[in-house]
């Protein structure tokens, strides 16, 4: 998860991303001035505090960095757009909490919230961080679609999410085979079977949703009164955007859609570390081979210093080569080096199993370390 | 916030931490076995959920981490101690919030739980926490003592806290001169004036609590039934620690305790951004100095990269540089390097603004390179 963050950190600041923390509890006046204090129902999480005042837990932030940039007196045309972001924990009170990460009532979330100062510009907002997400997911090797969506009780008029097709996904896609085409079927009015571009039969699939941007308008600067001095000296409502990734989700979607039966799968920049050393059974022939390989691992964290907190040495030396190489991938580690038979080879030679391309490799030392300095770590 | 955590998972790590991530909303069920949803009174944020299921929002996570212990059927003492740790958000409904970040009802806590095989064992493993918390003040530049503190809701036998002496403290503490003995005054019976060990006087201070250690044996385990089979393959009750370091208190806690009256002091390796650059004003006679500026800022950043991140460059050029020299005293960063009047000199000579040393150097591009080399981030 902390690498995970990481790249989105990389990919929001590309952007022009601020990080910041808002608050988990969030007053519940705020929420009844936006109108969905009531319109949330029961998904929203609600308690007092000792002064008996109303709070929610924060299931997304329109409210709170609306009424946080409304707080700021002067603010100039010159210093938008503002585009804030963070990662921080939210709350839906799910009414059927399922698949592990994938719906759980508390998760972690990367929510921004964007400020500009022309619909223009706001809209060209919306296509940079959009942009950015598409980026995120190719980075991660994840394959994507980007749909029309609905806006539900965020509000606003433009609204795409990003989904990760598989079969558990609890979302229904229409997509042109061609590309023209792509939304959610909660938006469309009635039947539709064929793209409107180029009349080509939509296919349907099964979708994670993993990403949900917003154009907002000014549906929550005009409540909050979040306004900016133009470059009239006028003060104007600043046009919003929202845009959310499930965190955690991503993780358990991810998984999901890039396992096999045998071995979990992570996307190779985030696994949580990328490589396992097996060195030979205690008591078997191959034994000396132990010290070998663990000249490989220094040599490598030596060579590759970015690489030293993402290797792993299994010395359950006990075990058999063959129980640990499948506690491996059961792990999900992109790549398990083996000091197998050939390690009493001169020069040595070892197994080296490349887990998402699904094939294996016999290397020296040298060997390993070339191929290990093409990894990349967030 | 980001750094200070880095730091902290460096220390934690260094003694076997493993970081997790435990709920914030917490069963009730978990908080009435234990007795402290009685005990902890007001101060604990309380909800309900659609199911009308009880809730607090965890305020530390006893409770919790060992109901997680617990469920791990087949844990052998060759698998302790185990020492888990997060950073994440905690909640307390404070009576009165107050001085920012010092006292807040939702705040970052780092927190860690240990399980350990006997109760030697457990002391072990408190002084080596111990220790850590040490060697992270020390890290971060802060005077600190170590004072017997009271276990208070939390409960146990032992327990210390880290204070932070400083004026604001709201905590007393009384201190022998000579490090024999420190206390917090609510852990003493009665009025104490001299040390027990070398009987000097006592001298009171107050202290911002920063840091709060506690030895607990096996009040939680024995509620959770949190056991572990003994090398005679007998269950055993774990015997715990816990172990809170409060990370946005710290943040404003070094702040109170480094700042000037002009100046806002970060501990140098967490600041935010270690090295601001200030080039002339524009128009000033100074101006092409500018140019020569930027070369530094970008042989700093190629000489050492892990810096690179470090750099500001206040290009508010229509300001004179007073003005913007003022605000990176407020701003606090580390060093501030200006292209001042002997930028025009060849070589050119900058000014360089040690700020946590009050000193200020005359310095050509090679010096200010040599002179950054030193500086440490997390």
């Amino acid at each position: 998860m902390e690498k995970l963050i990481k790249v989105m950190d990389q990919e929001m600041q590309a952007v022009g991303g601020q990080k910041l923390n808002l608050p988990s509890l969030c007053s519940a006046e705020l929420w009844r001035a936006s109108g969905r204090w009531d319109q949330m129902g029961p998904e929203l999480f609600r308690l007092v505090d000792r002064h008996n005042h109303g709070y929610c837990l924060g299931p997304t932030h329109e409210e709170v960095v609306t009424a946080l940039v409304a707080s700021q007196s002067g603010l100039s045309y010159k210093q938008l757009p503002l585009r804030l972001y963070q990662v921080t924990r939210k709350f839906r009170d799910e009414p059927k909490p399922r698949f592990g990460l994938l719906r759980s009532r508390e998760f972690y979330m990367k929510d921004m919230y964007t400020f500009d100062t022309s619909e223009e510009a706001a809209r060209h907002t919306y296509e940079q961080v959009c942009a950015a997400y598409c980026s995120l997911f190719s980075r991660l090797g994840l394959r994507f679609v980007k749909v029309q969506a609905a806006t539900g009780s965020i509000g606003g008029t433009t609204s795409h999410e990003f989904q990760l097709p598989a079969d558990i996904g609890e979302d229904r896609l229409l997509l042109c085979p061609q590309g023209h085409f792509a939304a959610n079927v909660e938006t469309l009015n009635g039947e539709q079977t064929s793209c409107p571009t180029c009349r080509e039969k939509l296919t349907e699939t099964k979708g994670i949703e993993v990403g949900h941007t917003f154009y907002l308008g000014t549906k929550y600067s005009s409540v909050a009164n979040a306004v900016f001095s133009s470059s009239e000296n006028k003060p104007q409502l600043a046009e919003m955007g929202c845009y959310g990734l499930g965190v955690s989700r991503i993780l358990a979607a991810s998984i999901e859609v890039l396992s096999t039966e045998e071995s979990i799968r992570w996307p190779s920049l985030i696994a949580p570390y990328q490589l396992c050393f097996i060195p030979p059974k205690r008591g078997s022939k191959e034994e000396e081979g132990a010290v070998l390989l663990e000249q490989v691992y220094d040599d490598l964290a030596e060579a590759l210093p970015h690489l030293a907190g993402d290797l792993v040495l299994d010395d359950r030396t006990q075990l058999t080569i063959g129980k640990r190489l499948k506690d491996a991938k059961r792990l999900g580690y992109p790549y398990v080096v083996v000091a197998g038979k050939r390690v009493c080879e001169d020069p040595p030679v070892f197994e080296v199993w490349n887990q998402n391309a699904d094939e294996v490799l016999f290397l020296t030392k040298e060997g390993v370390i070339e191929l290990l300095s093409k990894v990349q770590v967030p």
